[in-house]
């Protein structure tokens, strides 16, 4: 290592292996890089579908347009990425259960009917999340065997801004945003 | 509104013009979905380029591949999306003043030569940052007037993960995680 400033510690976990970077510590590198969480839904076919997102990013607000990650182990992938359209909550941290619910394999995530309704286009919204957006997938493109999908805004609903602490994901936990998390 | 379940204050608040949702709208929705931030740098003819994003997210860990997009905003924008490989900083609170520099139009980022280095391999590394990805970039996606870029991880630093309390921007404002922001 020749590279000027990088610490002994630093210069050892760099990896220089011929092959690059190991999925474990690709992995290892973003568990510190926390993201906000999204619930994604669909209606399809086959029925309502839903999963649990934390690759929602705003990309543009002139078209409103964001994109989100796709990753081939989801089962509700396929349905979501074959959308026209779909809504896409921005959870606060009063949503957990719905990420919760949303991020669980194996269960019904519209089980509950009190919990959700459709909207009068359709996709399936649940309730008590003030933020959402119904929008219009516009493209796609594969990265690495996932997909992203980006989408334009159709119609939104937001929340008063002043109230919300929003949802954070970060090293396999949930935290949440306010006060208290606030730098000086 | 004949949708279920939405209380009059939400219906009141969604946004059913037939224009579709304005930028103001839209922006009011993701001012409310945090997100982690990295700074992403490349070495260029006329010199080295950096930036402060709020949109790098992992799509794959197998290959390591993730996307960020480059608003047409921003001055460094058209240097990296046209770069071959770049480094991007995952940052921690601590790494704040990296954050601010990069995010501040109409400095000059590399001004001081004592926080900053070239990597062997020319991209500018900020000193201090424990967790960075030098990358290739694979892929590039217009949406909405912004370029969605997708690259592969080449080499990696990772920090010790225990330590690190993740740098979060949310509301036009600097959070950080740790203890203090966890859901029980």
């Amino acid at each position: 290592m020749t590279d000027r400033g990088l610490s002994h510690r630093e210069s050892a976990e760099v990896s220089l292996l011929a092959g690059g970077v190991t999925s474990e510590e690709f992995k290892t590198a973003f568990r510190n890089h926390p993201a906000g969480v999204a619930v994604i839904t669909a209606a399809t076919p086959e029925g309502p579908v839903a999963l649990t997102a934390t690759s929602v990013v705003s990309v543009s607000a002139e078209p409103p347009v964001l994109i989100f990650s796709l990753s081939a182990l989801s089962s509700a992938t396929a349905s979501i990425r074959a959308a026209e359209t779909i809504v896409v909550h921005l959870l606060a941290d009063k949503d957990l259960p719905v990420a919760r619910l949303c991020s669980t394999s194996g269960v019904d995530r519209f089980a509950d009917p009190m919990t959700w309704s459709p909207l009068t286009t359709g996709e399936p919204l649940f309730h008590g999340v003030e933020s959402w957006l119904r929008c219009r997938i516009v493209d796609r493109m594969d990265a690495g065997g996932s997909t992203v999908v980006a989408a334009q805004a159709l119609q939104a609903s937001t929340a008063g801004s002043a109230e919300i602490s929003p949802l954070v994901y970060h090293n396999r936990g949930w935290h949440h945003l306010g006060a208290h998390s606030e730098l000086s």
